[in-house]
């Protein structure tokens, strides 16, 4: 039996900020644990992520991208900053105790010679450096930089630690989840609101700037991303950014947003009509609705990705779906806006507790027009919870 | 005779979105120069805002990392988009013609094949591959993948090219200038807003979201960088997020934003002291209010950075300045919170006129005691033009 709490559960009340150091000691031991099991000596991160995850710093200061920020992770012992010098105070807040820093930007040793006298005494002549460089993964520094690396350490192998990365960061603590959780509730309020403002004649851009100001009062820090598109009888693009088009009469509005709570997304769209709606929209939408339900009783320990893919997929495609462009019909969620796995047909992973995810069954329903649904769970014992309060099982109509 | 317009003389009207074709066109005629001095065959971009400067693809789904993107800008004809499925409908709508799709994210080959197939038949044999790859540059996507991409093709060269994209975006066209000023003519007034709300006992975080929403409902489309710090007597961090901490009379606190009009930043700062503020925190306003005046007097066209940076530099200096850790006075922005160059003592850049510039002087006063300002400036012939509102000449104090 599928456990699917309601979200009213949730209590409201905001999480506390940060982490205590026994999280940055468990994700170390974890960590270490399996860079023992793939023989890593050493691993290096450099993205904004990957960074806070081991440090807890946290700053927005990555946007800029003009010097690069390092973090060694040796086989004992706490991870090694090596970082420019405006991060210094932000890091010596954090439970690292090693800091390293030069004056960046530098043109001719942009921390170049710290990163490599560091490596090189956390791994031996044959040691491995895991690096994350596989797929969903890039490398946050200049590949001048990182080639030289390779050259001037050749008796080292430098290999992916992609795989290592995800499996640390796939399945989330308590704490985490409680961050992501207020994140889907304050957001879950913000789109329960939209009726009372969304309007016929109103510019998109009105629209996304309403949305935003009403996330940010409800205590979300951020509406890093906010996507939607509206089209007459259906929208035909998810990603796109406002023009300033007026909506009218018969459009169908999807808005989908990853707000973010203490560096923790939300991920997750909710859909309107504008005043009316054609039937063929209204009853995909309660495809897509019902496409939800069964991934909400797909998902459970010990099912795969592919399980959720093909209990959404079926649902839809009975209900007449002409394909769909987006590659998933779900994903992980957390750090970033999305995150691995992937609900794919050919994606096994197995969902196992704390593994956070969206359901984001989607369909084109007539040739440019499509119709997309997402909800964010959290995988646990004999179920799922849900962490957004559950779109209407209807079209709603505003206006 | 320096030439500094003040802000009022521009028009608060909002520029509109996007850029009409010739925009995209004029900036491939100066890629295609730059490759041809170069040598190189091909032009490969990754990343958000190359791929944007040249097709004016505009999302925010880039922050969405599972992901490749691909632009390939061959020595003749209109750039190739190599880009997942969930893009096609959005790139349809730019002046791109030639639009290659995959259904992604798929793990064996994620783009790949297109795109070693566009490179092959855009660089013969021999021919030269140019990739963002020096200093201030990052490669989005696995480096597995390039790191096969170049064994694959190893009859050709991948050389950087992150010299010639400096210097394709480093001076803005009058458009491109126009949304920044927009966004900085914005910011300046939700700055100029804060003394009547910001208040003893607030905590930053509300401090935060009432700058946010202000920003948001003056017209600005994300506030997307926004960090700031607050101490007694000074503050020692201007990276940091909110914590929660509530302000104290004699506080000085900075905010620092970086907010967006149609993918352009604005990128400055203001200081205020809560209902008291100490002589040594109003000296050091001060002088680093007139290493801005010095910055400003002397950038103007011939000039170069190093020159910016010694000319504010010597004012601190003279004001009793113990150093600084942010590494620079200042730099470019523009489609990034910051670009290239960078005014440093080293950084011989010549300035030109359409280059967007930060003056950015800031000092230690006291241990742990900062005091950072910052304005937004574009070098015009003769001179430069203000585009953020002057901050005030003397420390505001607030409450």
């Amino acid at each position: 039996m599928t456990e699917t709490k309601p979200c009213d559960d949730h209590t409201a009340e905001q999480p506390p900020r940060g982490f205590p150091v026994d999280e940055y000691e468990r994700r170390l031991d974890r960590a270490q644990a399996l860079m023992a099991d793939e023989q890593l000596e050493v691993l290096l991160v450099t993205t904004e992520e990957n960074i806070r995850y081991f440090s807890g710093f946290h700053t927005q200061f990555f946007q800029s991208p003009t010097r690069p920020w390092f973090l060694v992770v040796p086989k004992t012992g706490k991870p090694i900053a090596i970082i420019p010098g405006i991060g210094a105070q932000s890091m010596a807040g954090t439970w690292i105790d090693d800091i390293r820093t030069w004056s960046s930007p530098d043109p001719v040793d942009d921390g170049y010679s710290l990163l490599a006298d560091a490596l090189q005494s956390c791994a031996g002549a044959g040691g491995r450096v895991g690096v994350p460089m596989g797929a969903e993964t890039a490398l946050r520094m200049a590949l001048t930089d990182f080639d030289r690396l390779r050259d001037d350490l050749s008796d080292r192998a430098f290999v992916d630690a992609g795989g290592l990365i995800r499996a640390l960061r796939m399945r989330k603590s308590e704490r985490e989840i409680e961050k992501i959780a207020y994140a889907c509730d304050r957001a879950s309020l913000a789109f329960a609101n939209v009726p009372t403002w969304l309007r016929r004649d109103m510019p998109d851009t009105e629209v996304f700037r309403t949305f935003k100001v009403d996330c940010l009062r409800r205590g979300l820090d951020d509406v890093s991303y906010l996507v939607g598109g509206a089209g007459r009888g259906g929208y035909n693009d998810i990603i796109a950014p406002p023009t300033g088009r007026r909506l009218q009469r018969g459009d169908v509005l999807i808005l989908d947003t990853g707000s973010v709570f203490d560096g923790y997304f939300c991920d997750f769209d909710r859909n309107f009509a504008i005043e009316t709606a054609e039937d063929l929209a209204k009853a995909s939408y309660e495809t897509v609705f019902r496409a939800t339900e069964a991934g909400l009783a797909a998902a459970r320990p010990g099912a795969t990705c592919a399980d959720l893919f093909r209990a959404m997929q079926s649902v839809m495609e009975a209900g007449g779906a002409l394909g769909n462009d987006v590659g998933r019909l779900g994903h992980g969620l957390g750090m970033q806006l999305t995150e691995w796995p992937s609900h794919t047909s050919f994606d096994e992973t197995v969902l196992r507790p704390g593994m956070v995810l969206t359901l984001e069954p989607g369909m084109t329903y007539s040739p440019g027009k499509m119709m997309v649904h997402e909800e964010n769970i959290v995988i646990r014992e004999g179920g799922c919870e849900l962490l957004t309060r559950r779109a209407a099982p209807e079209l709603p109509i505003v206006g």
